[in-house]
C-alpha cells in the first residue's frame, strides 16, 4: 500500500499525474494500473542506474501483469547522443513492440530525455513513463515533455514535445547519489525559488524542508509554466534562469562542471546583470549567492565574457539580432528580457567583471 | 503569376494548403511568402531530383527574398534510414538553422518522408514545405503529416505525426518520372478511387481526368480522412486498401517491385478475400483487375500463404490476436474488418490459391 505519497496532476497536451513518495519503485506496477492495462514494457536505463532499481521495478510490473524487457546503455551524458537513440528504436522494432505497448524511462535526465524521444518517434508515438531517480530529473527533466539528444554542434538540438503518461517519483532513490549530484538537483530547486517564491528559499534556507515536499513544490511550479506554455513560445522560457550563461560555463569546463553547478554560476551572472541594470536592488546578486553556498554549489567560474557571449550566440533559442535573458526583479520573481547581440559581451563584461 | 492552380485547404493540427498546377516550381517563393517572412530555407532533396529541379526552386525563392542552403543525397529507399536522417540533424545544426526557418523537401516520398521527420525533431519541431515531385507522393505521402523513416527491421517504424505549412504540386515535375514511377502512383490513384468514388473510377478508365485534377480529386479524399482521424486510430486505416499484402509481397520481392506495383496486386488480393467473405459481390475482383491492367499495373505476384502472413503480423499497426483488413464493398466503398490472427494464413491461402 501507498502511504503518505503526493499527487501532481498536470494537464498539456497528455494529462497525467506526478506521483511523489519514497519507497515508490515497488508499487510502479500497481500505479500504471491505474491508467494502462497490462502491456509489454521496456525499461530503458542506464549502467549506474541498472544494477541499483532495474530489478525492484521489473518485479513490481510483473506482479501487476506487465512482462518487462530491459535496454541499458552506458551512463553520461555522452551516451545522450544519435547513435544511442537509433540503438533504442532498432531494440524496440528487433522486439516487435507495438503501439499499444510501454517504455519506462528509468533514471536521472539523460536517460529521460533520450528515452521520452525515443518513445515519440517509434511507430509514431507510444507510451513512456518517467521514474526520475535522481533530484534534477524529479524537478526538471522528468516534468514537461521536452525530450531530447545532443547532436555534435550542441546540447539538446533534436527533440520532441511529448508528456509521458505518468511521473513516478521514489524520493528514496535520492540517497544513492554522490553529494554533487544532489548539490546539482539543489541549484533548480534554488532557482525555482529565485524565479517564483521568497518564502519556499527562506524554507530552503532554514533546512526544515522534506525532500518529498520540496519536489512536489518544484514540480508544481514547472507544471503551472508548462500548462499556460507548453511550446515554449513565452513565459517557459523563464525556466531558463541561469542556463544562458550555464552552457558557455559547462563547454568551457569541459563539462567537467555539472549542469547544476554550471546553472548555479549562471544564476549569479543574471543576477549581477540584474543588478547591472537596475532591475534588481543591489545585494540580491549576494543573497543568491549565499544559497547556492549553503547547498555546496560554485558561484564563480573562470570564462572570458567572450566565452559566454560565444556559447549564448550558438543557443538554439536564439532569433535574429535579439537574445532573451531571464532576469530576477527580486527573489521570488523574474523576468524576460530582451538585450541586443551586440551589446551582449559588453554585458557579461561587466556582470563577471 | 499563377494561372490555373488548385488548392485545397487542409484543417488538421496544423492548417495548410496544397497547391496543384503546372510550373509551379518557380512559383514556390511567391507562394510561400504569402504564409511566412522571408528567413533562411534548407531543401532537402535527392541525387535524381537535385540535377532536375533545385535550381528551379532555389532561384524562385532567392527571388522572394529567401535565402537557400541545400542537402542532397542519394536517391532511394535504401537512403530512408536513421543514417540519413541524423546527417541531416546534424547539417542543420552545423548550419546553424534556427526554430524560424525553413526545410523544403523536393522529391518523392522517401524524400518528403524523411525531412518531415527531420523537420518535426530538430530543435523540436521547425518549419517545413511539401513539394512532391512524383505522383505517388503527390497523392498520397505529402498529405496527412505522416512522416517516417525505416528501421533495420522494417518500413516506416520510427517517424513522427507533423503537418507541413504548405504543399507545393507542380505537376510538370511527373513528365521526367519513368512510366514504372508513374504506374505506381496509379496504383494509390486507383486506391482511392476504389475505396471513396465509383465515378472517379470510371473517369480514370475513360482517361479524359486531366492529371492536376487527378491529384486535386486524391488530395480532397485523403484531406477529409485526415481531418477526422488524423493520429490513425480509425478511419485513416481504411487508406491501407492493398497495403497489408503490400508489404510482404515488396519484401517477398526483394523490393524489385515498388510500392505502387506490390498495392496493385495486394488490392486485388483484398478484393478476392472480400469476394470470398460475400462483402462485394462476385466479379468485383475481376474489376478491379482491369483497372489495374489499364494502367499497367500487375495484378499477381509468386508468393505463398506463409509469406504473406509473416509480413502482414510484423506490421506496426497490428495490435493483439486481430488484424484489420481493408476490404471493398463494392467499387467506390471499403470497410475495416477484424480477422482472427489464426485464421489469416486460410484467408490469405484461398484469395491466391
Amino acid at each position: 500500500m501507498m502511504k503518505n505519497t503526493k499527487t501532481v496532476a498536470v494537464k498539456a497536451s497528455g494529462n497525467y499525474d506526478i506521483t511523489i513518495g519514497k519507497g515508490l519503485l515497488s508499487n510502479v506496477g500497481e500505479i500504471l494500473k491505474g491508467i494502462k492495462k497490462p502491456c509489454r514494457t521496456v525499461i530503458v536505463t542506464d549502467s549506474n542506474v541498472d544494477p541499483l532499481y532495474s530489478d525492484a521495478v521489473i518485479e513490481s510490473l510483473e506482479k501487476a501483469g506487465y512482462s518487462a524487457d530491459k535496454y541499458v546503455f552506458a551512463a553520461g551524458e555522452k551516451s545522450k547522443n544519435a547513435a544511442t537513440f537509433v540503438e533504442i528504436l532498432e531494440f524496440l522494432a528487433s522486439e516487435k513492440i507495438t503501439r499499444s505497448d510501454l517504455l519506462v524511462a528509468l533514471g536521472g535526465g539523460v536517460v529521460g530525455d533520450i528515452t521520452g524521444f525515443a518513445a515519440s518517434c517509434y511507430l509514431r508515438g507510444i507510451d513512456f513513463v518517467q521514474i526520475p531517480t535522481t533530484l534534477l530529473a524529479a524537478v526538471d527533466s522528468s516534468v514537461g515533455g521536452k525530450t531530447a539528444i545532443d547532436l555534435k554542434a550542441g546540447k539538446n538540438l533534436a527533440g520532441a514535445f511529448y508528456q509521458p503518461i505518468a511521473v513516478i517519483c521514489d524520493t528514496d532513490t535520492f540517497e544513492t547519489l554522490p553529494e554533487k549530484e544532489v548539490a546539482c538537483g539543489y541549484a533548480e530547486v534554488i532557482k525555482y525559488g529565485i524565479l517564483f517564491e521568497k518564502e519556499f528559499c527562506d524554507s530552503l534556507m532554514s533546512g526544515k524542508c522534506d525532500i518529498d515536499e520540496i519536489v512536489e513544490k518544484c514540480v508544481i511550479f514547472k507544471r503551472d509554466i508548462v500548462e499556460r506554455d507548453e511550446f515554449d513560445n513565452g513565459e517557459r522560457k523563464l525556466l531558463n534562469l541561469g542556463h544562458t550563461a550555464a552552457h558557455g560555463i559547462e563547454k568551457v569546463s569541459g563539462y567537467s562542471l555539472t549542469h547544476g553547478q554550471a546553472v548555479a554560476v549562471g544564476t549569479v551572472i543574471a543576477t549581477k546583470i540584474a543588478e547591472n541594470f537596475g532591475i534588481c536592488k543591489e545585494g540580491t546578486y549576494r543573497e543568491v549567492e549565499k544559497m547556492l553556498e549553503e547547498f555546496n554549489l560554485p558561484t564563480k567560474y573562470d570564462i572570458t565574457a567572450e566565452e559566454l557571449c560565444e556559447a549564448a550566440l550558438s543557443d538554439k533559442k536564439r532569433q535574429s539580432s535579439k537574445l532573451t535573458l531571464v532576469l530576477p526583479e527580486k527573489i521570488g520573481k523574474c523576468v524576460l528580457y530582451d538585450v541586443d547581440v551586440e551589446n551582449l559581451k559588453d554585458i557579461f563584461s561587466k556582470a563577471i567583471g
